[in-house]
């Protein structure tokens, strides 16, 4: 019986072309309000957190990602595979902690360390090939 | 200012080529447990609706997707881009209402009327081209 690793959904990344006209959708068609706005050079993005639903630390959003260059990563699955669904990220209470858990389960990792992510969370990515064709994030909010 | 219509992330919706194989993916790596398995003849699929986390009603899941047949969504979805996120699902109160305001705003709709989903929930499904490219299906819980 393996521990719940994952307490969350925590978002739906979504690469984007034009970020504020898709800010503009997710607010008009479906109501939902912009929490934060940043640009995350690291993973080469600007990008916009919607809020869906959930308290600060435990609250789950629609990221939107419109890439700074065309050869970043967000830039690159733009060109192959057009607007859409670019990654799924989980709430973990310890993304360090899960790192050496599922590194040790043979889970091929993106970052072997914990770096950055909106809101001040600490991310890390798992390679797709290990998950089902699913780029997944860690994300263990700043809250804790 | 639109009233907020998405109420939460109810699931992410993953095609896969092994049903079976991915509980067990999804299971052992990050400790998800099975919810519900069925067959929805409607949308050509055997299922599974692995538990992240919320009370019924109000829970988001990880929603496994195995095609029936190779010409199914599903299947189609599989032959042009492997396995990955199909869709994502979003709860609402009421789906007929949502449709009929999606309708008026101009958002192309897959589904004019609720159709059944997992754990008998009604659900619809809004067309990826007014979507920015995701896939998007509305959820209203059976517990409603």
């Amino acid at each position: 019986m393996t521990a719940q690793l994952l307490t969350r959904i925590d978002h739906v990344g979504i690469a984007v072309r034009d970020l504020d006209a898709s800010i503009e959708l997710y607010e008009t068609t479906f109501g939902l309000t912009v929490a934060s706005r940043e640009t995350n050079e690291g993973q080469g993005v600007r990008e916009a957190m919607l809020h869906v639903a959930g308290p600060p630390g435990e609250a789950s959003y629609v990221q939107l990602l419109e890439p700074l260059a065309a050869d970043t990563p967000v830039g690159k699955f733009l060109a192959g595979r057009g607007e859409g669904v670019h990654h799924i990220g989980y709430g973990v209470v310890d993304v360090a902690a899960a790192l050496a858990q599922l590194e040790a389960d043979g889970v091929r990792l993106v970052d072997e360390r914990p770096r950055h992510g909106s809101l001040g969370a600490s991310i890390a990515f798992l390679h797709p090939k290990s998950v089902g064709g699913v780029l997944t994030e860690l994300v263990q909010t700043a809250a804790r």
